[in-house]
């Protein structure tokens, strides 16, 4: 699509022109995926900015955890929804399904986390992770003790919240930049891969 | 999946209890889309609300208009998501997207309508429909001003009111009643029709 | 008042050019009454838009129900009240003032049904309306749960959320035209009806 | 009515153990009213702050002021509204009627100021009201001269926002103390003196 | 500082120009503090509303109450703070920290009360200011009730909320003005006198 | 102050239990300081967000950049204001005043930087930053105009919406965890060092 908009309002430099270590980790993203997810170029002409933001995902996304991956990228999802964060909706919409292996609830979470086909359970994590995107202050030690009512420890309590944080970071910097999600996001994780390969 | 919640809080009746020109739409329906999508049922416990809604909905949506069937279907993409009604996101979602040919806008629209893929008039379409639906005692001449000014006609700005007025309403009973989408829903639009039949 | 501001923004067909259905109600809601609800003649530029909503109307205001006749009017006032509707409120408040049998009533829910002189059960549901119409993603199981408390059926329940619904729509199109309460619904149910008449 | 809720939920004192000068007030808008409006009575319990209340009241409402009585009656009218006090809305509402001669002014303001039968000044003078009413920090120089350009004098803004902060007190004491309105305020100025006369 | 920004957008009258009374007050208000706090002139061009406003002020500052001198300033601080008032926010800031013997609480009550380190009283107090600062018409008996149980007399209560109440008057005046705080109060409180004597 | 409230709902280790890297980084602010700033302990039960926390942090604010030291700072003070954020008002605030050198301008920004000693740009500046941080859906291209209008490049404007981006994650954090503020922060730059000394 030759006339697509701009994937940001601000500079994307062309990979060759990247530092060694941005480029490494980026061709290694785009060799699993297929593809560069646009996060990885938009945020790339300030090279610190973008070590620092991504040494800070893979702390909290991949880091061992009382949280499944698939409860991580719901979390994304519904504060990222919380915002009207078309990027993070979309891209971990994708991985959402993936990690959840269900096709349907990341589109359940981002329209209505209340509605979401979730345990009561998960469904108090998202209530407890938008409250703290849109209302911070309103978060009392009372929210914490709900949490710790339906088993999440203190360290998961800050995985909620650390990944609800660096979203309303990441987030922000979407709206900033007016970040597009790559097309193959909106596809993703709703049919086998094989028919994706089939698709183009 | 024999599991699934129920698609409404209330009652649902069986089909072949439903008066004659209740099913008699309802079968029409059924073998257009190859299922019967669940607003079919879950309003049927009444049926004289039943026949309004739908007198309603064909008299807005069904009209030849100033706006595109596509046109129509963003707008009740748009407003349901500002109500984060997920029946009518995930059903008219899909819509959209058929109308529209056009398998991202609906996504687009239902997370950041300011960002979506639009001309500028159909993004002030949006942003009258939007305002209308969350802050209505906001719109004023001023605001119809300027749609007039991208070229709608008094009846086209009518149509977007009117449509965004039954969205309203429809969103609420579906909030009312937790109204389910139907599984089918989700992915129309997003592959070619054969591929959604060879998925089963 | 020759030079009183239109009734709407959009067009008003004259009574003569009406559908015959259309005029038949008119003339006998004209001939009870003693004047034409603007309402009527507001929405008479789309007649199959009018004859869904007058459907929808009778369907839901008319219909033996568990609640009464002023409670459903209460549920108008409160509700448009919410929305700043200004015909809706007037209108309703004067109908309500009739079907209460009660001079105050529509101006104290108006402007504070918190504070109104209503039955517990009643502040309860009007409660219920006002988050309906306001914030519908918020109304949950709980909700219903406690109207159930209070002694509403799921059947009284959908009339109370049906209402509020129909309302959401009717407000958005009254401010969609500016549509302009008839002088004569300030008064009613505020004197006696010989006093009324003394007036002129 | 015997059983008629209490008019404050504060202690309202006996009239005749009340300290001279506040009975002597009371006394006087007695004779002229044909009642004793409760906010007199509601407030009596704490005698000097009575005193400020009114002779603050007395020093903006009875000045000498480029607005007229009726256009600062509105202002206590919409800027009431906006906060939902019952007491104020039905109290002043009934003196803007009067203020005005106009029966329908006060109902029209109270619901939907933009909407209300209001030359284009008085529309940007409760514009600007109902904005330092709700959202004070947003009041800007801008605004302030917006009303210049409507012909206010500095002396007028003054007037305008002075009422509004006074008001901003008195519907958080009428709130604090659910303040009810007497009954006479809801027919005052909507039918001629003599026939609120011949209906007792 | 020649340069400074005027105290008001409105007249500031000479002190020699003022009646005498308000010029005996100042005077000895200068004396006791070493400056003439701003308010005391920026409201100096309506003398009627100047003695109005400090006479409901003494009433309710320095009247005997079940609430501490210190207990009320942190009531003006924290719903002052809500409405973004800077005038009340950094004068009534000063002499929260005077009164309360504490450097730390009235900024700590100014950004955020839920954390500042106060009983659970205190922060039910405030907690109840600030949602009758915030919105007024949310306030219910409940409410109330919760204040009781936390040993407060209705006689306390009405303090609260009459002191909110005459705050809300306050920061509105304070916003329409633009009215500045005196550099002194900044400082106030933060260190002690002999310290402060020595900075000048 | 032996009961003082913790500074973290979280753990927070001895700083004999750090890992090498931070400790080191600790003990040059604590050099540098006087003190060893709160959010460094209260962060440091997760080396790896801590790590990427201080890196993105000094990338961002140490940054050469057309924004001064003192612009930065007051962006955080803003933001952070806007999130009721206690730990960053007060200690960016402090930092704001000694970059800013001017003992008063974080007070002003934090309760109303509408009203603060600003310049028109820093004033355009602030807005931006704080609808990024409140409602940032709605910043558009228009937004970015204007501050190019003001004379910012783009490189400044990624810079105010990173740095707010950063603390949106950083107040969210300080939510979370209840951080407290050191005394300390409270009285820097208020008073000259050697004042600050002789208090101890």
């Amino acid at each position: 699509m030759s006339d697509a908009p701009p994937i940001s309002r601000f500079p994307v430099p062309s990979l060759d022109r990247l530092p060694a270590d941005l480029r490494e980790r980026i061709d290694a993203v785009a060799e699993k995926s297929g593809f560069v997810p646009n996060v990885y170029l938009a945020l790339a002409h300030r090279p610190d900015e973008w070590r620092a933001f991504f040494a800070y995902h893979d702390a909290l996304m991949e880091r061992e955890s009382g949280l499944t991956a698939a409860a991580k990228e719901l979390i994304v999802v519904a504060t990222s929804a919380a915002n009207d964060c078309l990027y993070c909706v979309v891209a971990h919409g994708a991985i959402a399904r993936i990690r959840a292996r269900d096709a349907l609830i990341a589109d359940q979470v981002a329209v209505d986390w209340r509605k979401a086909d979730l345990s009561e359970r998960r469904r108090a994590m998202l209530g407890f992770a938008v409250r703290l995107a849109e209302r911070p202050a309103e978060v009392t030690e009372a929210d914490l003790e709900e949490l710790r009512g339906h088993g999440f420890s203190d360290d998961d309590i800050w995985d909620i919240g650390a990944i609800t944080a660096l979203f309303a970071l990441s987030n922000r910097l979407a709206h900033l930049s007016a970040m597009r999600p790559n097309r193959e996001f909106y596809l993703m994780g709703r049919v086998p891969k094989e028919i994706l390969a089939q698709l183009g």
